[in-house]
């Protein structure tokens, strides 16, 4: 595995392979790597010849009152989980990135105010922005997201879509950890108390799938259901919960297809998201 | 010269010859081509092995109470004058280029407000936006613009570095009437009457070109002469004129290096516009 700083440096690299017809899988990140971005990893490893991962901590994706400054860091923590995964670990300087007087945005219009949106303004303007820039720095045939982002997920192949981008983008199943509280860099934020109550989203979800197969096919009902059982955890806070369209992302009012469910409750002081596909289950007899 | 109207067909036409280290130029146009036009095509096909044009009249360019539906279209007559100059004719149905639910684009801030897009509200973001659509379809090494189109070309430079775009972009000389005039699609709108009128444009640059050689440096002095002189065209109406600088399209209050000057000036009910270059001649004796 090579350690590419320079965006230069990186088209220079996978210059030749490329013209040699090899394929290139892509896995952007922000660091703080853990088994669900080796998950990603490894689908790229499988069904690509070469496999680039990024990481950068994206500031234009962060709000004023986020956690730019404090999300975790440890380049060489993450080299070494990544070695033998990938052949290039590209990590750009912001400063290349971001140069003085860069000044374009791309917007995926609607989709970026909803749900998470509502409270991180600009955020997905900023992760739009970044995955455009660095596809356009990797031209990779295929790159890979993780469906705990869900709406970061919807954003970017919408983005995809809008701007030709000849890009393939999958999307791969979210990593649990063993009491099924989603992996995610944030939860080294959690107190060890807060990381117990935190697997309160999984327990969600789980019961609002319960509540579909039981037969209730009305979003409030079950959004309502949801809110009660998660506030009954004192260190929990409900930011959302919405049940949507999986790729239009606008409101079901009634669960009558595939529905995509999402949350994101501050645990603490840290905020975390969840979702998760509802499915009507079809009768074995008929 | 082939004719292709498919996303999909141009992609599968260009691969075989982008993947035998053939260079692809691409002079996107909307279409009524004149010389202007064709200069950029020449110059594509002296620096690439490959040459596509496309003619797209893009409707998220134009405002509401724009020339949308009256510009002048007329695929025949632009296929003859293009026979022989260029290998690929790219013209793309608007239903493909924008399908149901489109909802990106492409914003280059603060460029995009100024000048054009003071009266042109949304013009710059529609361009940017279909620009970087077909930078994505057609993956030339190099692309070409005029620059009558001053404004376009700052900010087509600008989106292309921002979101490293690997295209590189050459803005062409205007090319000009006889009389003067810049050739443009739009001329053919003007009337016998305004098209005579329609030098005053050219005059204007040359004249403010004459006041730096004889001295005069306050760009105010210069745009109140050039607003008298072309306000004596009783067909003419200046929106507006403006020195900037030429990469960040500030506004210069001297001119103590190159700067750019701009007209938009409408002539009947034809909206016409023009740039130079005003540069400060060093004397010989020095």
């Amino acid at each position: 595995m090579k350690i590419v700083k320079k965006i230069g440096a990186l088209r220079k690299a996978l210059e030749s392979p490329r013209c040699q017809g090899r394929c290139i899988g892509f896995v952007p990140t922000m660091g703080a790597l853990h088994c669900g971005h080796l998950s990603l990893v490894h689908r790229a490893k499988k069904e690509n010849d070469i496999v680039v991962v990024s990481i950068f901590v994206n500031p234009t994706q962060f709000g004023p009152h986020e956690d730019f400054v404090h999300y975790p860091r440890n380049l060489k923590k993450d080299t070494k989980i990544l070695k033998g995964s990938c052949d290039y670990l590209f990590v750009p300087d912001v400063r290349e990135m971001y140069a003085q007087g860069f000044r374009t945005r791309v917007e995926v219009g609607g989709l970026g105010e909803l749900l998470c949106g509502r409270t991180r303004k600009g955020h997905f303007t900023g992760v739009a922005t970044v995955v455009a820039k660095l596809f356009s720095i990797v031209l990779p045939q295929t790159a890979y997201f993780g469906q705990k982002d869900a709406q970061q997920a919807v954003i970017i192949k919408k983005m995809v879509t809008d701007l030709n981008i000849p890009v393939k983008t999958i999307v791969c199943p979210t990593v649990r950890e063993k009491d099924g509280l989603a992996m995610s860099s944030r939860n080294a934020y959690l107190s060890e108390g807060e990381r117990r109550d935190a697997v309160v989203l999984f327990q969600a979800l789980k019961s609002a799938q319960r509540l579909v197969d039981s037969g209730v096919r009305e979003s409030a009902r079950i959004i309502s259901v949801l809110n009660d059982f998660i506030t009954r955890t004192v260190s929990a806070r409900v930011e959302y919960i919405a049940i949507v369209d999986e790729a239009s992302l606008s409101t079901l009012e009634k669960i009558e297809r595939r529905a995509l469910l999402l949350l994101a409750v501050t645990v603490g002081k840290t905020r975390l998201i969840d979702n998760m596909i509802l499915k009507i289950k079809v009768s074995g007899n008929r």
